[in-house]
């Protein structure tokens, strides 16, 4: 829609007469509806802009550069995690001191276990990471029931950035205990980024983006590969009409084709929900998988929701705690 | 909402028989419900987290640094832009080359205006700031006809950050040329920022949040202060019961509220609403203003919004290539 009252009203502004701006104008038209003379010192601000989109390419880049070195830092405490996930290093007990801020409902909860069973001491955090992929949903859709002893085996996730000079990326890491399904001690996914502002659209530029993505082959066992399925099939002889029954292999739904994923129009896999999920376990499991064994964090991502609601505004859309400094950003936005 | 069918299940995790992760289920009582040999190891774990919580509060820290670098970085940029809008500097030829990409349309208004005016050539970029102002919702919300007068006269809009061993925050300045409504040559707004973990719930940490912000003193000129409104009041006389007409000062809206701000219940100015203007200022309108004068940020905010509005998925309410690294955060989130 062109706004007709403009014309010929040079720097007025793009009110219209009921006081309100009248939005829908094409930017184009307006920018072309200026004097000249002021279009041409528009352009020069538009310049300028393009400048400060290559001086934020490399805040990025720096920004990336402080997460490889934080991520050192964090190291030590997620391999601590892994050792007592995994039952390799039991904790101490000044380790192990926190105060529960339920300790009644806590306490009732353990006398009524007590009633029904003995006292039990499996390794480690059984099932620690599974418990986390069933109570995600983004991960729990993924997950089939056939995943699921796999996915006991999961020691660990990783997340390892590319080094200084490499092309921008991350890479998950999955890495399993010996099992009876694959022989690959890590399954790998790759999350090739891009962080330079693109020359015929610099004005997009918001930072580095997911760009690619890459799995790996798993060397399953022999009949344990979950991702395909046998189906038998009824075949009919053109010429005799006689039918046969062939077997034949298709896809099979799986959390491990996140490994290997089909991006086609009808696949679950498609690209912008492999780059949200690659995105969600580097920011949010991985470096806080113990809140969403515990619930805890399923709670705030839950709650953030339910505000943004609420929340009508145009712009307003936007939780200024949440917000101010997500470099690791909580997908709640 | 208590489940049950876990009582003596040990590690079994949250599924009901359905195979459908029972979510509303109290974390609390999860944990409670885990052998005690686990729920310690947990809460070993809790404890590694909590330490986590500090060391990403030091990246935090390391942010804030880096963006105080690349404040400066960007300055001499944002100072030229203030130059060619007030009409201080006159950009050159090569300054100002720009391909548009939708050189027919303009040709077409070029032609139409010159039937309709005179080629005009006023001074600098007028109504920069102020045309902003009236494009952009959450500004435009707090926008009054008579700020607009007054609004004409701002020449800049510049972010400070506090200095490394000050407490963080950041001030925004609002610089005005010399006008007959106040005599301030800059407005200005701190925001004060807390980047340290709650002791007492260290997990709902995610980086720097707003805490409290200050405005200013405005010097009005007499008789031009535009947040307050002169009203008559007839007042009757208890003894004699004669009625006398009394003037009175009351608030009046005005988006100059915005540097002495009442928080009150009734007002339009909550803590929340206002926290989320001055990170959309410092995020969006200073690092990008050519792009809301032009509208370009205004079409990209808004597909941006649209798409949200079609993602029904719990987690999934994001956009990979907005929210990957948004230090520098978009309010589409």
């Amino acid at each position: 829609m062109l706004y007709a009252g403009l014309a010929g009203k040079g720097d007025q502004g793009m009110q219209n007469p009921s006081g309100q701006v009248d939005r829908p104008v094409s930017f184009h038209f307006l920018e072309s509806m200026l004097p000249k003379a002021v279009k041409r010192r528009v352009h020069a601000l538009k310049r300028l802009q393009v400048q400060c989109a290559n001086i934020e390419a490399k805040f990025y880049e720096e920004v990336h550069e402080l997460e490889r070195k934080y991520a050192a830092l964090y190291q030590p405490l997620f391999d601590k995690r892994r050792d007592i996930v995994t039952g390799t290093v039991e904790p101490t007990d000044e380790e192990c001191e926190w105060q529960s801020d339920r300790d009644e409902e806590e306490e009732l909860a353990d006398a009524k276990k007590e009633e029904a069973t003995p006292e039990e001491d499996p390794k480690g955090i059984p099932e620690f990471w599974l418990t986390i992929f069933k109570s995600v949903d983004m991960l729990s859709d993924m997950l089939q029931e056939h995943d699921e002893p796999i996915l006991k085996h999961l020691k660990d996730i990783q997340v390892k950035f590319s080094e200084p000079g490499e092309p921008m990326s991350f890479t998950l890491g999955f890495h399993f205990e010996p099992n009876g399904y694959f022989n690959n001690a890590v399954l790998t996914k790759v999350y090739k980024m891009k962080s330079e502002p693109d020359p015929s659209d610099p004005f997009s530029f918001e930072g580095p983006e997911i760009i690619d993505c890459e799995g790996c082959q798993i060397d399953w066992h022999k009949g344990k590969d979950v991702t395909v399925k046998t189906i038998k099939k009824k075949q009919k002889h053109k010429g005799r009409g006689t039918v046969r029954t062939v077997t034949k292999q298709v896809p099979n739904d799986s959390f491990f084709n996140f490994f290997n994923p089909v991006k086609g129009e009808n696949s679950e896999f498609t690209l912008a929900t492999d780059f949200e999920i690659g995105h969600f376990f580097r920011e949010r499991i991985v470096p806080r998988a113990v809140l969403y064994f515990t619930g805890e964090a399923l709670e705030d991502d839950e709650s953030e929701q339910d505000e943004d609601g609420d929340d009508d505004d145009d712009e307003g859309d936007f939780d200024p705690k949440v917000c101010l400094h997500p470099t690791l950003p909580s997908l709640s936005l």
